[in-house]
């Protein structure tokens, strides 16, 4: 099978790479983050405030579009993309980390993950046939395959186990899209590396996946609790035995100097709750690190958030933006919510344009230095 | 003192009247509807939602922006338009309604209100210097004067009394505004005409504050608890009253059906949380009613809420509204809201088309009747 993965430069003083992603729903820059839709929406925004924002590409949750409305129903009003107004690229995962994080008495077995809802406790299953059949109901552009994420910390023979199941899934979930014709049809399926912290096994995982020729890989098992050197040593343990012609992900991750970092060890994509889920606390990103709208120094701030960081958002005083924060009104989250999205892809940008001008080396670590120098004294003061 | 108002046509076969009103801000058509924005926000959506779905002007909540986060900085940041980034016309309150709906130990006197802040008990005042002076800072393009306003029912002595206070609040508000030059700047200020259910106080109210020639009127007091048909006649004791070339403007008003009856006895603005409010729980105004999207029946619906009515949220189905609405998300409330104002704004722009094409009577009793009669199928069905 080809691969839609274009890989246009590699960075001579780290890993990064500068890429190319074909889906159904057109093409995605790398290195790139996906902001998160879990129930058919990114969480108080719309699609057209993502498109002024330039996103490119969205994720979806399978575990709850499929509990919620229904993947059957979502199917039949025409796919995800047509039901929440989102005509772009979406990536779904399989839902199995949900599983593992939400729902009920989970029963894992080689066949799939028994377990409860956690709306309603219905009695449900997801298997390699039914992580793959929702996600092809959904039309994701990339789906991902159903793996079991080991916890951290984990004993070695457990790691194991679940490394040989998730392989075997990896491999059911390519037959089915392949005799579905899910792929030949263009959506791509992405296979998940495991191995927790124990590099042999993550070098094992990653070669043989990788010997299965999927359209790409994420890197699983990260950030589930463990500390961050610890989840940079598992990612530089994987990525060097993937394929460098196809596109690389780390899932759930992270903050700003977290991507940077996964950037120079050869990562191309990533999503995660973190801009979203702190807006709604007042919380915006800038390159001095974090900033508390809801700081009494703010109160008559007439500056934007971030100066030179132009988009609807930055038409807002601080003043303004403490105030609605405060007064618990939605706007806030809908004008932080954007913002922290914009400041995520523009780093992604930025990161893109260094690539290509050969200094990414050089400006990440100065932007993290930045970064994590006013993340301190904003803690100091 | 001029007045602003063009009379542009008076229906034949009602009192209905097609108007234009100059403010600093920018023209009102009349009739209209007025989104309010009570803390420097229209709940839930953003500035530039309220340009797409055509809104005109706003109103803003003196009260509420006077306790948090205060006149001075509205006023330091350069004015409640720039503060909340919405450039068109506002019209604010004179915060006297929310003292006596949400404020704690009100002390009525003769120069004003005595009372504690509903935020942190604060002990505050409002008389008319104060209340022309907020609404000054606040840059408002129409303020309006400090009333008393009678409760539902009232004794006629008590009512006679709080007429008699009212007028004498709104000559000392105009001095004061003609004093500071604040309509000599182009800012309006409007009277309210008290009187509850009393006509011969209704129309004295309206005939003495008609001698003061403010730029507007306000027949107030309605709405405080009275039955609709109660609340329909105290507006027709005062309309005919108030100066013909002036606009008038019910306060906090009403349902579609009472805003097309107060049109034709002459009223000529309108505010109201109702479209917003009710977004928030997930209901939708249409041509035959209001929609719950809770319900059941629009499970699988692909359709729009109502066909024919393009804006944002027309791009999403009601099998989706419904989805987020249960869901619990932000969108479902930034997308009714945006639906219910361009509802409400869209039936203003109709009833100006029918009085300018001169059958407003016959189609505004055809739009209520196929409204209520929707809307009691739907309570039926
Ligand atoms: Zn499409
Ligand atoms: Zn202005």
């Amino acid at each position: 099978m080809g691969t839609p993965f274009q890989l246009l430069k590699t960075d001579t003083a780290t890993q990064a790479r500068r890429g190319r992603l074909q889906t159904r729903h057109g093409v995605v820059e790398t290195p790139i983050f996906m902001p998160v839709g879990t129930q058919g929406t990114v969480k108080s925004i719309t699609p057209a405030h993502l498109h002024e924002i330039g996103a490119q590409i969205i994720l979806g949750n399978t575990y709850h579009l499929n509990l919620r409305p229904g993947s059957e129903l979502i199917r039949d009003l025409g796919g995800l993309h047509r039901f929440m107004g989102w005509d772009g690229p979406i990536l779904t995962d399989s839902g199995g980390f949900q599983v593992f994080s939400l729902a009920k008495l989970r029963d894992i077995r080689d066949d799939g993950v028994a377990f409860q809802s956690h709306l309603d406790g219905a009695k449900l299953f997801l298997g390699p046939r039914e992580v793959m059949r929702i996600q092809q109901n959904l039309g994701s552009d990339i789906a991902m395959v159903l793996d079991e994420c080991p916890p951290w910390p984990c004993e070695r023979d457990a790691c194991a186990r679940a490394v040989a199941r998730s392989q075997r899934w990896a491999l059911q979930c390519k037959q089915i899209a392949t005799e579905s014709g899910f792929l030949a049809a263009g959506h791509h399926v992405f296979a998940i590396a495991q191995g927790s912290t124990f590099d042999d096994l993550r070098r094992e995982a990653a070669e043989a996946l990788s010997a299965l020729d999927f359209p790409g890989y994420a890197v699983g098992g990260v950030s589930v609790g463990e500390p961050e050197p610890e989840m940079l040593k598992q990612v530089a343990a994987t990525t060097p035995f993937l394929p460098a012609n196809k596109p690389r992900y780390t899932m759930g991750l992270g903050t700003p100097p977290q991507m940077l970092k996964m950037i120079a060890l050869g990562v191309d994509m990533f999503d995660c709750v973190l801009p979203t889920r702190v807006a709604r606390n007042g919380l915006a990103f800038t390159p001095d690190g974090p900033m508390n709208l809801r700081n009494e120094k703010y109160r008559t701030d007439p500056r934007p958030i971030v100066e030179g960081l132009a988009n609807y958002t930055s038409g807002f005083s601080r003043a303004y933006l403490r105030h609605v924060t405060l007064a618990g009104e939605i706007i806030s989250c809908t004008l932080l919510t954007l913002h922290n999205l914009h400041f995520y892809l523009d780093l992604m940008a930025q990161a893109r344009a260094h690539l290509e001008s050969g200094d990414y080396g050089s400006w990440h670590r100065s932007w993290i230095e930045r970064y994590e120098a006013g993340a301190a004294a904003r803690v100091a003061g």
